[in-house]
């Protein structure tokens, strides 16, 4: 939490990951985190962005968004060729971490160790989970941040906040008894800012979004529809 | 072949992996990489680097020297969070890859997938294998190179090319069999400047080397203590 | 729970896993079995087994104790060449099943799906775990038990319920406040009577042993004294 | 091969893959063993099984055919809760072993210590590739057997033998240049003796079928439908 307010993440928020899409790697990954950044400049919503590995330093230099890696590894300084050292992305310019994305699943043990080696390295930390009892076991580690993605529903364009309502409102109301700190974000099929708009009203403070940003045809227009929707309830 | 020809890379070459070791990292990475360029065209010996993911770019920027990544996933443009793409390596600026490095052992179908993977994104590719079968069938996948080093030897300053000579010149001989076109490395506990004369005269065309340049007390001293040998060597 | 009245688990209970040791593998294995009902038989105190997965249908047919499946993957009738199938383990004569075990440790959503396949195929489900954070986690999957083994002791003979027992009596503790319904286990050093003991007055019904029984010189002796201690207890 | 001498296992060899279908689990497990066994009597062609881990000991017990594990995994006996070790399939009556099936893939180290483990063990061992160039690759790490199963023929009842056969005579070819002596099974798709009969026209010595054979309506027509192939192909 301390750790949240002294980094440029707030809330709510929109975290686009750019996984490995061709529209997100190299230099359209930077066109991209620049139109974050002015729909961020634009709107003061915050808008964050998960680039690849390789891209990071480029994108924390070029501009003043906050930037996440898309995973950790739970090493140290030492011998781990190919792995992914916290300190080495913090260094490289990211202020966050997502860790066990439903693309990149880790062991329960590596996940507390990922939670902590963020923590160690002043990464906030987002874990991804993939229905309520998940979550709540998730929030049991103390991590920053949950985001909740039901596996099904990922990339296709059917929103979890109005598909399965249920399961963020579940998720949110079971992770608040064993760790009322934690942060919820909602992923899964977000493409429009109703559906960033009813995330928000079911509890969670945010959207963990890919191809609904990435692979829009108008990138600019479409984080600046989710950036509405959020100063609509605002209001 | 015609691959290697087209990239920066000659031998015999040094190549010097970073792992994530702190003399390895960020700042120092680029320090590193800079001394590595700085014997390099003091000698005119080829010396490469393989930083981490996030180093790659600035390292590529601000040298002339090749680089290597440590790793790639056999993906391609979509959805693979937290992998690492090899056309987004490459964008970044590598010109080559290790491949399953004894730190990050793949499964047998992933090494040939990445073989594959590296060839299509224009990556020479270097597949790091444990014993002298395993070399051998390494060999049959094809790839531009492959770097023999016994687990147990990694890291302790015992160079495989002197405690084990028979494992380096066994290997050479069984891959030569199966591939003649394959250029084979040698590491595992690579340290001086003889013990990569010993790795030439058994018939490799190079070191793969970590801890003995990453770790040592004075990294300039001992990369040219490396090239002076290959220097020695060529008269 | 219910599940757990039909089975013939009670509680306090020793549970004695027989690894891939040589004195726990085969017509081995079925000894060690007949001397854990042995003393089952004498004492009265709950003695079960988790033997390899080819030796749970003889010593399930051959013995009057539970036999738990030292791990199970989360998958059904079909396609899983090489895995373990849930309904498999139970028609072999499982009652129970391992899940997590430090020597085999799971991703987070297989922990999450192995507790309902082991639920759904009448098995009840143990789940290891390395420390009190994950032991919190783990309570919110609603398995049926939870072990807590600190890796570092694990085949050390330096009994957990002694030489941390804070990390024991800190887990029953988180573990209760998530999930009272759970029944908690503790192992890792445990090799004598008075180990089992320290561990129940530290608030678990009982051990998950493997070495202190199974490589003891006299394993019906070890298996007696283990049981003792807890007949001590209920005076 | 001297392996393959003492051993139950003659050529050409129709071997069974039980996967984990309801169909090839516990009782059914036993009854479609001894449709293998029966169809093996009356033929004289050799069928052979590969059940699950935990129904090795009953058929091996029951019947007089071959058995197969699965999987194995490279270790000893010692501290590897969940583990296959190969002794305990030996001792449970297994001749011979699946390594690397489609649906279990290990990481290539792994590969050539499963095959050395086996041979230790005095089981037969069968490498499954999922293309020629990795045959080739695991002809090098000098197995008993090799079975060619391209995963995307698995489970389609479109034969590769027929699809596919430059598949299987390119990996024949590449094979036997590597190592002459390795056994070459064909897999994936077999349904009908006329599949069976064009793998061994090939230039394989044998089919890894499941699906085929498991899932027949008639599983013992089925058998006898691919013993006849092979009778056929004699005379």
């Amino acid at each position: 939490m301390s750790l949240l307010k002294v980094s440029k993440v707030r809330f709510p928020i929109v975290l686009v990951n750019f996984k490995t899409y061709a529209e997100g790697t190299g230099k359209k990954a930077l066109e991209l985190a620049r139109f974050c950044e002015k729909v961020s400049l634009e709107t003061n919503v915050c808008v964050a962005v998960a680039p690849q590995f390789v891209d990071i330093a480029s994108i924390a230099a070029a501009t003043s968004i906050p930037v996440f890696s898309q995973h950790i590894d739970p090493v140290v300084y030492g011998s781990f060729t190919g792995h992914i050292l916290p300190k080495a992305v913090k260094e490289a310019g990211a202020v966050g971490t997502l860790i066990n994305h439903s693309e990149r699943r880790l062991k329960l043990a590596d996940i507390d160790a990922s939670v902590n080696s963020a923590r160690e390295a002043n990464l906030a930390s987002l874990v991804c989970s993939n229905n309520a009892a998940v979550s709540a076991a998730v929030a049991a580690l103390k991590p920053d941040m949950i985001a909740i993605e039901p596996p099904e529903l990922i990339g296709t364009g059917i929103p979890v906040s109005k598909a399965k309502p249920e399961v963020v409102s579940g998720t949110v109301e079971l992770v608040k008894q064993i760790n009322s700190d934690v942060i919820i974000l909602c992923g899964a099929g977000i493409t429009q800012g109703e559906d960033v708009a009813a995330a928000l009203q079911l509890g969670t403070q945010g959207v963990l979004v890919a191809s609904g940003i990435v692979k829009a045809k108008d990138q600019y227009r479409a984080l600046l529809d989710f950036a509405d929707a959020i100063l609509k309830l605002r209001v």
